[in-house]
């Protein structure tokens, strides 16, 4: 398990900056020295969606994914077609700012029936995966905690997430592994080879103790208990090469200024990941 | 899936009437004729030992399960032998009140190696389980629902714990299954299939949306989204037919007049368990 001598693979996710506007960030970005970004849909449409695509043209900032499509289960056919209609929008998006993944939170279910929005996860893909191809944009699936369970996503381990996709086995569909979400999973190194192939992001945080916040609460790397080397080192064993995006919801990192935000942020992804 | 028309299988665990002795609990219980109560540790040791045992002796009710061993991964050799200890006197209480059940919360990794820690829970029980046989009293492992795996259990998931009493096939270890712990498993039905004829104990509660507090937000059956008839109909179809403890942490439910609470938790279960 060696240490990165080097920012190549390092990503900003928006959410870890979120007073930030595109622009700001990605020219934090440029200053920081970090060569990726994941942006989110919400910060992109305040810049517009244009203008947003024009400033990663003009600093030649890679994107390594778009956040987030997903939110697939629905009480009613015409909610869920509303879902559909939304998440390809996000793939067209996804394509104007120039990244290959659109990053998928597959949503809680409308009711107490948990495996029936799972059902309703596999329609939308079933729906949305040629619509991806034609954009070429990969979809993939996040499993998250499963304290999110009930209002964020039904798909709660990797080990769901393979099975889905390697139900389609679609050229376009994988997994995004965040270390916070399946940090726990007693199963996750046998879950991660079987990624392999399919794994079409990393993405780093910390899990501090005692956690401070069920939704904003994740800690910067080497400030709680995930073994984040271990894990990147299993990501790459299974092949990935890609971005790895460091993505922390967490007050106390949104106030810090930003430049000395990814300043720390680097310092941590050598240190740590 | 048919409701139950009795109370015959309901138990108190008594962590849902925090406020309440020993004594104020167990004869709460005979007032609203539920006929079994789960005790814990510190409850009991407030009351006496001895006392405890005959006020349960007194009233006739039965114990579901004692309240908790376990927290078994530390940081030095000495410092597990006191935990091991620690666990030797909770078989020996147990037995003393008449329970056959010790449920184990397995308890956190002493630093960021969750899967040595793993392996202490393992040496641990290979110490305990002839001396719990000894006292007729069987080690229940309680997997905890994943946002605990930093602070209360390094085991996770009901495929763990069976993976752990098939490893030891002992006749004095099985499982203790927590619907609030377990319901967001999308392999939960197989689980419980495969925990047939090492189920120990089944808790129900609920899990409100949005979750007001990691540790104590708790909900009343009914109050949340988990499937309750679902997961105790699958209990029973893997042959346990013992008590049904519910557990609720949360100060809106302490609080709450302790009869009136009482009598609130035996509508809820047989309206949704």
């Amino acid at each position: 398990m060696t240490a990165f001598t080097n920012l190549d693979r390092l990503s900003l996710n928006q959410a870890t900056t979120q007073h930030w506007s595109v622009r700001e960030a990605i020219e934090g970005c440029v200053r920081a020295g970090i060569p990726w970004i994941g942006l989110w849909r919400a910060q992109v449409a305040q810049t517009g969606l244009a203008e947003s695509a024009r400033i990663v043209r003009d600093t030649g900032i890679q994107v390594s994914s778009l956040c987030r499509g997903g939110w697939f289960p629905a009480a009613t056919a015409a909610e869920r077609q509303q879902r559909i209609d939304d998440n390809r929008r996000a793939i067209t998006e996804a394509a104007e700012l120039h990244t290959k993944v659109l990053v998928l939170v597959c949503g809680p279910a409308p009711d107490k029936d948990i495996q029936a929005a799972r059902g309703m996860v596999e329609d939308a893909l079933n729906i949305l995966l040629p619509f991806a191809q034609q954009y070429g944009i990969s979809l993939a699936i996040e499993p998250l905690h499963p304290m999110y369970a009930a209002d964020r996503s039904v798909i709660t381990s990797l080990s769901e997430a393979n099975t889905l996709v390697e139900k389609f086995a679609h050229p376009y569909l994988g997994v995004m592994i965040d270390a916070f979400h399946v940090w726990w999973d007693a199963d996750i190194y046998e879950q991660i080879k079987r990624a392999s192939g399919h794994i079409l992001g990393f993405h780093v945080s910390d899990w501090l103790v005692p956690l401070p916040d069920i939704l904003n609460g994740r800690g910067m790397m080497g400030d709680g208990v995930i073994e984040l080397r271990k894990l990147r080192t299993a990501v790459d064993a299974a092949a990935y090469r890609g971005p790895i995006e460091v993505e922390i919801f967490n007050p106390t990192i949104w106030d810090m200024p930003g430049d000395q935000l990814l300043e720390l942020m680097g310092r941590r992804y050598l240190a740590h990941v």
